[in-house]
C-alpha cells in the first residue's frame, strides 16, 4: 500500500485527489523528482535533494517545504510502506488557480510507489533504443513534460524498443529518462548538454574515477552507433546495457565487460546503502 | 456557479477532483480546448471540435466521445450555468496510469468557467507585450504546455506587459494563447507557422475577406515593429489592439482605424450570434 503527503497531510495514494484547476493539469505547470531507496534507506538524499530544489527554482515555483521537514515526511512514507523497497516522488505543481494563470501557493505531493524493474535479462542482452530527433524543453528542469515520450509509445511498441534516444543536429543528448554513456577503451564518454543531470549519472561519474578517462562533453550519434559499449543510467536502471540502436548493434550485442563492471560497483554501493 | 462533466458524470466544478496518478499531472500529457458563449450559444462549435479531435489525434490521445455526445454535455453545462455568458474548457489527458506511462483509457472533463475579460481601456489605448525567443513545442496542438508563459509571469509584471510576443530567427509567431495580426495599407497579414491555428484568427479572416488583401506567411519581427497596425484574436479578446511591443510603439499608439473596423466587424457578429 502506498501513501501520499499532499500539502502537509498523509493519506492512502489511491484516495489522494488534486483539484481540477491546479496549474499542473491545466498548463503543464509542474516538476517533479524520484529516487527510491536501498535497505529502505533514501538513496543518495541530499544530491536529490539538491537537484528538486534547482529545477523549483528555475521553474519559479516556490518550494513550500524545508529540507529536514521533507526528510521527515520521505521517513514517514517509507515506515508506513511496512516492508522493503519503495520510490518516493516529490510532484510540486504551480497550485491552484481561479483563472488559470495566476496562484497564491504551489502544491506538493510526495508519494511513495512501486519501485519498476527493468528485466533481469536486459542486463545481459541490454535493451533496444529507438532514436528520435529531439530535445527536451528546458532540458536541465525535471519539469513533468513528457509529452514526446508519451506520443512515442506505439511507435516504441511496434519496433520493440524498451525506450528513444533524444539526438539533435548530429550530437545525442539523453534517453527519455536516463542518461547515456559510451565506453571506448579506458575511455568513459557521456554528454554535457542538453539534459537532466541525473544523479546515478553522477553516481557512475564517482564510480569510475580511477578506472576510466572520464571526458564530459559531445557526444555524435556515429560515434554512439560505433562505440564499443554504450549503456543508459536511472534511479531504477541503475547501469543498463544498451545493445540495439535502431536497427544498428552495438559491440557484441550483449553486455560488455566494462559495463559488467560498473554495473558490478554500483551494485555493490546499493547492497551497502 | 460551475460544473465539471468528468468521464460521464457532473457535478459543482469545485467539487471536482481527478487522482494524482493522471498522465496529465504525472507526465504534462494533456490537451485542452476552450470556447465561450454568446447569446448563450456556443460560438463556433464546429470549429472548435475540429481542432479538438485534431489537437487529440495529434497528440496521439483517442477522444472517448463524438460531437454529438459532447455537443448535449455542452447544452447541459450551459443550462446549469443559469443566466449570462459562460467559458467552456475541455481537457482531455492521457489518463489513470499505474506506471506514470500505460493507460487504459484517457481522462476527459469538460468544465464551464468565468470568462475573463480584457479591461475596456484597452480596447482603445492597446496592450504592451514582451518579445520572447521561443516557439512553442508542437506548436499546432493546444496541448496544456504553457511552462514558458508561466515562468514569465513576475517578468511580465516588472515590465508591466499583458503578454508575451513569441518570436524565432527574426520571425514572430504568436502571444502565449492568441494569434498576431498586422496591417499595413490594405494588407492583412498573419504569420502561417508555429503557430496555433486560432478560431477566432480563422473568424477575423472570413470577416476581413473583401476588405483587405489577407497575406497569410512568414512574418518578420522588425516588419512587425514597422506596422502600421498590429492586433491579437482571441476566444475571449476578441480582437485586442497591440500599442507597444517591448519599448517600441506601433502606429499612434492607440487603436487604429483598421483594427476597430475589424473589432466592430466581429462585435457585430457575435451581438447576432
Amino acid at each position: 500500500m502506498h501513501h501520499c503527503w499532499f500539502n502537509g497531510t498523509i493519506a492512502e495514494a489511491s484516495d489522494t485527489q488534486i483539484n481540477i484547476n491546479d496549474l499542473g493539469l491545466l498548463r503543464g505547470y509542474g516538476l517533479f523528482d524520484y529516487f527510491r531507496t536501498y535497505n529502505r534507506k533514501p538513496f543518495q538524499w541530499d544530491w536529490y535533494w539538491e537537484r528538486y530544489e534547482r529545477s523549483a527554482k528555475l521553474l519559479k515555483i516556490p518550494n513550500p517545504i524545508t529540507k529536514e521537514e521533507a526528510g521527515e515526511v520521505v521517513s514517514q512514507l517509507i515506515g508506513l510502506h511496512r516492508q522493503g523497497e519503495v520510490a518516493i516522488r516529490f510532484l510540486l505543481t504551480g497550485g491552484y488557480s481561479f483563472d488559470s494563470v495566476t496562484s497564491a501557493k504551489p502544491n506538493l505531493l510526495i508519494i511513495s510507489e512501486s519501485i519498476h524493474y527493468s528485466a533481469p535479462a536486459d542486463y545481459y542482452n541490454g535493451i533496444k533504443v529507438m532514436s528520435y530527433e529531439y530535445v527536451r524543453d528546458l532540458p536541465t528542469i525535471k519539469s513533468i513534460d513528457y509529452k514526446h515520450y508519451m506520443i512515442l509509445q506505439s511507435e516504441l511498441k511496434e519496433k520493440h524498443a524498451a525506450d528513444v534516444l533524444y539526438y539533435k543536429d548530429g550530437e545525442i543528448s539523453e534517453l527519455s529518462r536516463s542518461n547515456v554513456f559510451l565506453i571506448n577503451g579506458h575511455k568513459l564518454i557521456t554528454p554535457n548538454k542538453n539534459i537532466l543531470e541525473g544523479i546515478t549519472r553522477r553516481t557512475v561519474l564517482e564510480l569510475a574515477k580511477g578506472d576510466f578517462e572520464i571526458e564530459i562533453r559531445p557526444v555524435g550519434f556515429q560515434e554512439t552507433l560505433d562505440a564499443e559499449e554504450v549503456f543508459t543510467t536511472s534511479t531504477t536502471k541503475r547501469v543498463l546495457p544498451i545493445s540495439r540502436i535502431d536497427e544498428h548493434v552495438i559491440g557484441s550485442g550483449k553486455i560488455g565487460p566494462k559495463t559488467q563492471f560498473l554495473l558490478d560497483k554500483i551494485n555493490d554501493l546499493v547492497k551497502n546503502w
